[in-house]
């Protein structure tokens, strides 16, 4: 127990000033020395508590069982299984909150603590990722080609948690670029199609958080009706403005604002139409349902309200994670490029050209979240919230019973 | 085959020019389906030449285990085991570099890329190491506090890995601080207590180094004789030096440049006495032999000789690495702090206090290098080399059996 | 306007159906081209809009400017800049949260999400400008030396704006090491001492932060008095740990238990001592009153309570803050020790060892944020709320003049 | 001057020893206050040596200007600002390395060092820029679109830094997507466009790397012939593939090596038909020269020799700066897309759009390095160098007088 622990304490500070009638040195050795092994009387030591026995005895280099040991690949093989380390971590954290989706704890607002933490968490992970391929690019096209043949038909598009967390964040079947023309899941065997298509058929963290944005309070056509409000709200703004372009006097500007004008409307009319809303939905260029746009809007521009503070930070970090997924995959492809050129992958793909085709809105999973920066509207266009909305808005659909029970199935 | 790799190909390209008369997208979904599945075709795939079934069910959670579960020790315990896979692939350059010295393949200059772009390797892991404390830094002291009294007695000192990366870089026995005021040793056990001992009696990197520095062409005092060149140059320098401040009238200035002189000549009169250095080196206060120490201020001083440039460069990987893993201790240090303020550590230690007291210039293990920039001096009053001298300093000592037996080696 | 912005349009949409049957290519040049200048309509351009007229012109070399033209001195300039660039955005930071809270707009909750994302701006780039530290380390000491006569007697120790941030923040005067055995505000001249003594005069972060957990609702004796109830469960709970170790048989580890049991209460007592507490105070070994101090545990113990969410991201935001600033200061004294060894300052100072004794807990603003991990407790230690407190703690202070105010000071 | 400095110091170290019988303290507060004060002694000052008044004092913000000062702009204006001091110095060290080789300096081997060098800066600048990003988007969209209008017409495209590290890179002018169907020239006036044509004129680092790869030793044709070498080699071993394939009994799998083996060939055909590398030279689709493509391929093979060592990581560093620069293209868009989803830019273009199609092989001047990572062969098939090829491959082209002029000049 250090110095400046004990700092509060009358029995330990007496030595303490003893010690030292001076400032006590934080590098200072012999206060370092105070405390007391505890590894030799028993109970469970680091390396046994992280199996470091299977974890630093996991790589075996192809080259060498070939009798043609190269050093390099060694580095290729931590470098992949640092990856699904960090992968499977991110399917803990993922899991956990489509759980307290799911079992519906998310309606206790205290639940959203956890979950806004563990997808931050995520976000920090593959912030790590993306920064990881400085490490691998440390071997050049060069050492790679001397034990890249020992590999085949190894690749990378095997990695059957890669491919399950794009399905449990929402990356729908139908927008994947198909490998060799054929479907993702034939590159997978037994057990691994299993987990596959049963991660097909769960609700995806897009879905889940579709719901949630479904229920935002306010959205209520018969109470605050937001949606209701808004579009008159933005309609009535356009006609200001265009009132005041027609009484600007004749000119290639006023023709030029007249123009944006139109733009402007057709743009909002187009946010207003539901049908169309569903039309593009169905061929995949909308992710999110209708009622939970509204939502989404709904919480950008009611961010401060403390009851959606937290939700808005939420939206932020689904943004964040579809934005460094693409980054990772960029990043991914800009390695392949360097690695191999333009040769065919090691499993016998396109390579550089497959993966190239997969750093594209299609595997954005949140894309619409970004799209509702199309429709921002000036603050005094926003409806306005009265006394009692707020007071609405602060409420929490709290129940001590499912909060506890959340707890107990963490 | 992409697009582009067969641009050079007439015949691939007359079927590429048919597809598209126009430039060809980089992100084609079409091209991206050239390749041929190659998986099913027998030969190891992904999951078994990485091992998975060992590293992604090695996460074994303690408080699960005591009918607890907290879901925040999964990111414990990962970010432990990457730190592992980490420290196991530093080891691997380290020991391959080692190698290279051992064996004197060194002495084929051609060898220096391996060594330089290996010891590159590690100060990029070591960076990638230190950014990884932000990932586990998602997790709170109260998170931390949940779990935490199930790991005891193990503790990040336990790391065997760790322990030898010290020992094989040159951490030196009697500059470690004790833990507990026991000899680090005493935490381990059998056979690792025989890895740590071997480590400590094998050449370090540091005592390679110091060999390697030794032979620097240039400094037989029969030749071309650095260090008495030097010696002569900066005294008469000084002397220079003297008689300008005893011209100046007298003043307040010129007692203070006068005293300045006094302080610098004294200063190159320490690193010109050898029985000074010896005695620094005796209380570890030096690392580098006394003529080791003249072959680092050669490659200092002619860095820009062809000969010099890779070994300037190695020396300068040198202190990054020295200076990342002061910059890992100290983000531990930090990490620490937050998660059990001023708490004992789970293997007893002080905890917080044991760990700021080895972030020390103690643990700096090429600090000479670092020290060196204490004794640089204007570009005049370096010896300037002949035609001959630069012919003598760019001749290789290669031979091309030992360079072939290297890679046999590797 | 792209095409996926328009996808909700019916009447762009037909435009861009006929423009391509298949997937529109996200890299498509064609509809890339669709915008229309403006920038020659008059208006503000890039360049002056940026002011780089003077950004760009204010690398003036000394070095140059005596004659000897060094390459590497533009860049030991420029690096300074981006810092001083840098540290004005912290400072405008800095202030609107100040102002925030001095202008009591804190109570509207609705202000807590600018305090909060600002307090994470200043965060993220502390975290950039520790990073920035490499950019620098691609000058070696030798390319350093050529310049650095020239500089004198400048240094770093001058930069008013990181002292305003310090004293802003809340570095307390008598806890600064100091600079030559003289007042860090010797270094300093006319409006700059002004400005210096009046950041020292006005509200601390830190000061600021104090009061505002002074007020968390619940700390109320005569209501939920969270303190009252603390201290009874944890002596309680100590009480239930003593029977339950005494009931044990006699043997080494019963002792050891009982010594352990022993530290832990005196260290719960300490804590509940006021006087104690006070003194510390006095001392600069704590910084916050012990009243703010039981608010912080408060919100430690209830983070997760909707009322405490946003305040814990605070609580853990000011912590990365201080972490970032120590690692900072310490990469700063890493790359003096490579520069110049163990010279003295260009300003005089005594250089690498001045900057070593700043890397300390003494300039840790919000250290006690980190203390408290000393004394967390089991969760069924902690009071519980019932469902009324839960109702209180859900209250906003919400007052819309007040809220709107603060956009107009904004 | 410090304890450790002076350690090798009889007289000092008397003193040193007089102060603290025991070790001394990194952080002791004491030995810090050694110094003295310079600053008031007259020279210059660092913020006059920085020139802080002009830099601190560019943040105008246009909000304000116009009545409705937004906070978050004056974030946007510090990060282009920074954006922009970098870019300076990337055109600083840019314009340096190509002087060096402009001035045929870059013979005297002696100034590799240099060069390399400065093209890493170059590296660690760009590495820094890619995080940069991280500060700015912690503005949201909705942060944005307060004083998004303010900017119009002002737009990133009108960077004239950026326009010019392009040009002198080497991005071609017919390589460029045009902007809003208009040449980018178009974007800026009067002696900025001086300054852009004068780029497009100047050698490109491009061009004059081009120039070097061409003198590569050993591609002369009546001496070490490396390219004549190579191509029989190469067939040769094609050959003896083809008759191994031959020799096994017919089944699918032969059919499908014979297949592999065609394309093979047809590759390594295209790589040695200098007619075809002519006409993609002329189509853009290559950049290189025929003969500098040749000793690119060169210096990957014999990397390990010292006379390459450093050549090859100039190669190594260009590929670098390619793929740092597509990531900020990639960032940059990333951002865009979630600041203001799909609208024009505030300079006209359609922004999200425009900036995805620069995010492509055509900005990636350095492409044909990484595509040479397609031609590599196994280690055997490539030419040996005899003994005498070694000694001359260690020849450097020195000259003193050159070298000392580049001093000169630098």
């Amino acid at each position: 127990m250090n110095a400046s622990a004990m700092s509060g304490c009358p029995y330990f500070q007496r030595k303490h000033l003893l010690a030292s009638k001076k400032q006590v040195k934080e590098d200072d050795v012999d206060a370092a020395q105070s405390g007391v092994n505890k590894a030799s009387k028993g109970g469970i030591i680091y390396g046994d508590y992280l199996q470091l026995d299977k974890i630093v005895s996991s790589q075996l280099l192809q080259s060498e069982l070939k009798g043609n040991k190269i050093h390099d690949e060694h580095l290729f093989i931590v470098t992949h299984q640092a990856y699904e380390l960090w992968f499977k971590q991110i399917l803990w954290e993922l899991d956990s909150v489509r759980e307290i989706f799911i079992s519906g704890h998310v309606r206790d607002e205290r639940n959203m603590l956890k979950v806004n933490t563990r997808i931050h968490r995520i976000v920090m992970i593959f912030r790590l990722l993306v920064d990881q391929f400085a490490v691998l690019e440390t071997m050049t096209a060069l050492d790679f080609f001397d034990f890249r043949e020992y590999l085949a038909p190894a690749s990378g598009f095997q990695s059957l948690q890669f491919r399950l967390l794009e399905n449990k964040i929402g990356v729908p079947d139908n927008q994947r670029v198909p490998y060799n023309r054929r479907h993702y899941r034939d590159n997978f065997r037994g057990q691994e199609i299993e987990l596959l298509l049963q991660s097909e058929k769960e609700p995806t963290l897009l879905q889940l958080v579709e719901k949630w944005l479904e229920r935002t309070p306010g959205l209520e056509e018969d109470s605050f009706n937001f949606w209701g409000k808004l579009e008159s709200n933005i309609f009535e703004g356009l006609k200001r403005e265009k009132d005041k372009i027609e009484q600007t006097p004749d000119s290639e500007m006023k023709e030029e604002l007249m123009a944006d004008f139109i733009k402007q409307k057709e743009l909002f009319m187009c946010l207003f139409d539901e049908k169309r809303h569903d039309h593009l939905l169905s061929k995949g260029e909308r992710r999110l349902s209708y009622k939970a746009l509204q939502g989404a809007l709904m919480i950008y521009f009611y961010r401060e309200e403390p009851r959606f503070q937290v939700p808005f930070q939420l939206l932020t970090s689904l943004m964040d994670i579809d934005t460094l997924m693409t980054k990772w995959r960029y990043n991914h492809v800009c390695m392949v490029h360097r690695m191999i050129g333009s040769k065919a992958g090691t499993g016998g793909s396109s390579g550089y050209q497959y993966l190239r085709s997969t750093v594209s809105d299609r595997y954005k999973v949140f894309v619409d979240l970004f799209n509702l920066a199309t429709f921002l509207v000036p603050r005094d266009w926003v409806p306005k919230l009265n006394p009692n909305e707020h007071t609405f808005l602060y409420t929490a659909e709290c129940c001590d019973s499912s909060y506890c029970s959340s707890e107990d199935s963490d």
